[in-house]
């Protein structure tokens, strides 16, 4: 049994991970921290992992005191920036047991999303033309989103590669509906009410077309993905940092 | 049996009309006309009912003489401007039949597209949002398409009607992915190889999202309304011009 | 202002119906009722309709006893038999306002259910194929759902009514995997982890398909319904027992 | 400039081949045989390819008369049985050249549902719940496809491998809509006019669903697909025979 310490466990997602914890067989809840518990409770004798969903600013100085106590970290919060990063990285040298300290951190948790972006990159160098449309709820206030713009990205790297040409496209005339430009790729952004976070990349030759869709219906979506991560900490995952769930699957 | 004619059966459209009419088995072959014949050879002593596929340079001069002729005319030719069908018009009041010449013109002969607009038009008023998307082939050269803005404004009025507001959007920051906005309602257009015309629009409430989408996979989509339209003239149309599919669909 | 009461307020449906009606601009919540409190609370001094969501066992006893005490009522419990029906209409017949009493009962408030199956109907007559593929939860132990059986028959009358004959369909070999033939039509029930209630409906000519698809994400997917229901018990509903959503919906 | 000649170049498939051959930047055309023509026409001297898209009956005769001319070949026809396949095999043993002798048959050349199948096989593992859609047009004698059943194969040696158990289904009441269990995989065949032929494959986990589509909407689909084996034969395909294009797919 893996024994699972949550931090935030009271917040939006980490409530959600507590419930997951307590309903995979091969975990059991060790401690369920939130705002004013004392992280330094959380430590080996009683924790394998711990799966951190809190705010970007306070997790920074978590997943520190984390390294510190000696305790593997799937961390959820986002906001990572390059400084924060190395920080990590520092800590984890500076770790009492730096040979086996493992830290995890994913900017997306949603397993759907991750392979659909990736298997857009693999598709990306056969087919003429490429588009990115992504869905979601109205409140979002960035269009398009970052996973659209990441995957648009990798299409266009993947083409240049290649040594494809520009997309097909005989517009002339249009006042906007032919949407963002990214790298070459078009990138189209749907605001609905009901929808929470869609990706459709719509491939095309003559005569045929390839689509890939990842829905994340609800926060309960990240959740295959931390107990991924989590059994992947306290098994064969690489010491040291981990950026991405894409390191952890295997395509 | 319904006996028709086709002008411009030599044509991209033309061609696809004279072999749906040969399989249809409630119509026959009468004669089957391209340029250069003499359209005065089809007269009510061998026609009932005749499409006219063509170009706009030529279509009226036909449509005029065929009215001349006393026979019923399906125009499938685009290009129609106010002062041409006003020509139509009055040509049909000084045809040797007033009281029973029908003439039929429409934009769009594929009933899906036209079902998918009226549908949409209807289900405006219950959603919070709506956006269109249409996709088609590359070489099209204006974009949104022409029955995407049909579409989007049919939606706009049934929402000003029902006293709905605006969509909802907290989109703060965007580089043009929200696409085109078209009398309030957001339009996307994709352009992908190996498409040929095709509509999606999604409505959304709390929870719930309604879809409908019409796919024009190639000419051969015309037919059935083509043919639907040349049953109603041989049957129970109106008297003089009908403009528009949706005429002749019982909804 | 509408006064809204609501009968099983802490149950799954309820307790959304209550948010929903806090969340509405032009009701307000009544009485909040559920398993012990006594209906006889509820009265036109404080009432003006009242949403009963409960169970099978208990609600033909709330509604008789609602409509005894001359409010209005919109029941969303289901498992009503014609026997069951009849009582509610004799309740009517001898309630204290026979002239105003509304009663009204849907087996579906979903608005984008309720308009799919009614645009399947429209477009049936229009298509030579059609297919129905419903799509939910797995722990939904019966297959197809009742909605998909309604949809299917309504495109089957539809067909009959049109003079078609049966569908297309050529297959010689098939292990099963043309589904269930409900009254000439095929339909198909997708069963996945993470979906709620779904259904997709193809319709087919040569070179043309137009698709309608409803998706119920959650529960709250039914609130625009009941919301638009109780609106019209408040203002232009007919008096007596209504039963089904598309009665309310300007089709 | 890559040579190819094109044997059936009369036939539906062989047709469409000429065409794309005329239509790369890197290729001309050198034969273009038919039924009555000989074979032995073709030689190192004119062709550097031949793509071979005849009937099952003649299709082996052509390929080891073409291997004892020198050339390499890109077999499109169907039907290819392991005794024939030795046949192939021995022929090239005994070619004037066995050393770069290159033989290449593949059962579906569309780029987009061999990539589909191979991204469903990797995506597997990582979901609860798989179903495969296929749909095709009416005049198809047999359901599911091959190319469904060897999805539904490939997805459960892939579940079985990473120790997953059965897909979740409480289904306890099916007139038959489940479909037809593959390997323990649902399959969904749909029949509709309009279509050509389309898969979809769906994989679901709480709050998530990965779609990934492939449409092949006329014969054009398979030319991206024939043009990529032409390229790979002329440069660095393995010499021998090779089967299925995922080979020369880099994946």
């Amino acid at each position: 049994m893996i024994r699972v310490s949550v931090v935030g466990a009271k917040g939006r997602m980490g409530s959600h991970v507590v419930d997951a914890v307590n309903g995979a067989e091969d975990m059991e809840l060790a401690l369920a921290l939130d705002a004013g518990d004392d992280l330094k409770n959380i430590a080996p004798a009683n924790t394998d992992v711990v799966v951190e969903f809190t705010v970007p600013s306070v997790s920074l100085g978590n997943v520190l005191t984390l390294i510190a106590q000696g305790v593997d970290v799937v961390v959820g919060t986002t906001g990572w920036t390059d400084e924060k990063l190395a920080q990590v990285r520092e800590a984890i040298a500076n770790s009492p047991r730096p040979d086996s300290q493992k830290v995890f951190i994913a900017p997306n948790f949603a397993i759907s999303a991750v392979l659909a972006d990736y298997f857009a990159t693999k598709a990306a160098k056969y087919f003429e033309s490429a588009e990115v449309i992504e869905l979601h709820h109205p409140n979002k206030v960035d269009a398009p989103s970052g996973t659209a713009i990441h995957t648009a990205h990798g299409i266009a790297e993947a083409r240049k590669a290649a040594g494809l040409g520009d997309v097909p496209d005989n517009t002339e005339t249009d006042g906007g509906s032919r949407g963002q430009v990214v790298d070459g790729i078009h990138v189209h952004a749907v605001r609905l009410r009901g929808l929470n976070a869609h990706e459709e990349v719509l491939f095309g030759n003559a005569g045929e077309q390839l689509t890939i869709r990842a829905d994340s219906f609800d926060r309960g979506s990240f959740m295959p993905g931390v107990l991924l991560a989590v059994r992947k900490l306290a098994s064969d995952a690489p010491t040291g940092l981990t950026i991405g769930l894409d390191n952890f699957l295997d395509l």
